[in-house]
């Protein structure tokens, strides 16, 4: 059994505005998704959570998105491919200048907000993304939705040369086809810890989750996706970690 | 007798708006200041712009500025050296990022308008800038203003162990003191290429130049700042290009 | 017959960036769209077009479009009806405030680009425009796109007591639905003077057009959008304006 | 006695950022200065600000600053005056526009941050603002600071034809000079709700502060501000208008 990495979005305050309790959230986790300036964060937010990700020895990700500060990267933006390339490879290279600073080095990609839910819908985009990892270092693993079929993104993966990390959530409900339940609908988050806990559980086993009509859902889990946004999730990713230490130790 | 590198600011297109004339001056110079988005530029022209200086063998350096594309960056802004210092990073790894997609490197920094011009008039935020460029890559030169006075920033930068390119200015009249007469005097900006090259040949053969006030004015030159806005000053780059050449066989 | 009011986008420069005739093609129409700051323009640019606008006895519409300078507006960004709206009343109000400081004012509105596309195939974007309109000064005209079939953006129009302008096109070949052909087919965008001409003065005599499967095409036509990006641009529209005034005069 | 009126800055969340307990102290202050997108808010914001001061019968005041999110508006930049007098009409004219599409309208305009402070020490760029005022409308008051000379700017004010309204501080240290204390400066901030409120009675009252070095400071005060960062100073705000009502009654 191969532990999924916890991985959470940091570094998102902007100038004199702070959101996600970083410094709270950072000792639990694997992964740090570092925003790089287009749809949060600046360079001195960048340069203190690089920091605070080495001090806890967490990896850190570039935290791309599209350049939309006013929308937190959270409206899609129809962007050709090679303007997701080009906007990705500008962005992981700020970062990674950053992390040279401070002696370290990026450690992998996650695309953010509408611009990695538009790679998921869209193989064309998802092929620009790759050719910015690609580009910059084929090392770096890129973060993906994990759905019920990901067979059409291994195989562009490995067309292109590129390492796919599969991405699950704890706290969401999903559909059949491995997408997330809308958030309009009622149950499409989970707030219960002791439920959350469970779906990081069975993810981690490798065993299916139910989908919202019933099914069998099984997903492939590289990493798994947590929140800092307030002491409730930071409760709740310390929970998945200690479930996780048992699990290792077991 | 060292030729001095000829430097030119290039990648100053933003989005749908075109200004320089980049690829007709590329194959002249042998430097390319690239503009890194702040004040100028975005990823596309970014990347484009390191395409055209790989192609013709020019040297990459990264030319950051202050976060006003409104202003294109003339217009001080009242940052402290910490902040010079991260938004430098920021821009340098951004433009390093696109120049490794693309199989090249940086060679050198080169501040861009106001930032330039508040670095060399004010030594805490030149020290900032050199803790960006001593924390990105030691080994890459920062380009700052050649004054008749140059020892306090030679002295700064050996106590950071950052290696300095003076630079100065064919078709600008001189002060005294080594600055740059204003633009609003009459004679502050040379028209007439004979004398723009004369003055270039000037510089590079370590001769003194004669600043406004008669007195004479010997200035350290590693690098002349040319420009490619118009056919006229494509038309003196070249001029200068072939009367360095001439130096060079003779 | 009711002369269509000839339009062109105005004032679409950005700081150090210049593009456009504004000063060619202003004395040959009556509609200025000036452009409000958020996909190109700026405090600056938009009080000097004004000035022109005012110089010339040129209407003055505001022009808002998405917030997204890198790609002027061209992209579609996808906001809510209550984003838009707010947007639009932000980009009115500031073109409406330099208008007021020149002693002029609003005459209509004209969304840019992508906002102006995505409102023809979305009445809830729509909607949300005319609310805009409609809270800021309901005797404002709003243009839109003619189709073969406006009455739904007519029945919408009268429904919020709003009034429309349609707009057509002279230099663009439409398919049956009244849309504008893909730039990416050949014969799309009409280069040739004479045909721009003849297609402005169908438009205007209100005669049907003929689609690129041959059908016909009858269109509503308030006002016809023109260019100033060229000398050509410009030539055609003086040529639309001497027709124009023929058949005036006729 | 003229009571001052109590004006707060509000509106300066930005997108998914939030700061400042708008709704907690808007039943509290006279004005309230909104920001207008430059250096913090959106369209959005705006609106939602706007109609919250509506709701409680509050004067809105244009609180345009330098565009500078990232700086939050407190970084000088070196606009020329005619720069500063169009950024500030584009900004008063955007918070108009929401203003009339809730059926309310501007009473006043205050400059944020940087450009408050530089209209402050620089005559030239005072005159660029108030040359903004005028042109919009006239009757709107300017605020600017008190110092302990004010007749530079009051005759500055009667010779453009514009309104000032001087501006105090009760939780701030002067210098005599009717600057404020830096707030490096031991005691530059009173945290002592009783001190402030003495403060701002002495002040309501035509009284003399006494400035850090023991002399007499008499300022001219129209109007007072105060903060709604958090709860302390939301207190204090109510503290204040509780003496202001007892000095009413009095």
């Amino acid at each position: 059994m191969a532990i999924p990495l916890l991985n959470c979005d940091m570094g998102e305050s902007f100038g004199n505005w702070s959101i996600g309790l970083d410094a709270d959230v950072m000792p639990y986790v694997d992964c740090a998704n570092i925003a790089c300036g287009y749809h949060a964060s600046d360079p001195h937010v960048m340069r203190k959570t690089v920091k605070l990700a080495v001090q806890h020895g967490v990896k850190i990700g570039a935290h791309p998105g599209y350049p939309d500060l006013m929308g937190f990267g959270r409206r899609s933006l129809a962007c050709s491919p090679a303007e997701v390339e080009d906007m990705m490879l500008y962005q992981i290279g700020a970062l990674a200048g950053i992390c040279q600073a401070e002696g370290t080095a990026l450690s992998y990609v996650k695309p953010h907000g509408a611009m990695y839910n538009d790679m998921a819908a869209n193989l064309a985009l998802l092929e620009g993304a790759m050719r910015a990892v690609k580009a910059f270092d084929a090392r770096l693993p890129l973060m993906v939705m994990a759905t019920a079929n990901p067979e059409p993104h291994r195989q562009l993966a490995e067309k292109m040369g590129v390492t796919l990390w599969f991405e699950t959530f704890a706290d969401r409900a999903y559909e059949a086809t491995g997408h997330l339940a809308s958030r309009r609908l009622p149950g499409a988050v989970h707030h219960d810890q002791a439920t959350i806990v469970a779906q990081a559980v069975a993810l981690a086993k490798g065993k299916a989750l139910t989908a919202r009509d019933g099914s069998a859902l099984q997903l492939p889990c590289d990493t798994l996706c947590v929140h800092g946004d307030n002491p409730e999730s930071v409760a709740a990713v310390r929970a998945i970690r200690e479930a996780f230490t048992a699990l290792e130790s077991a």
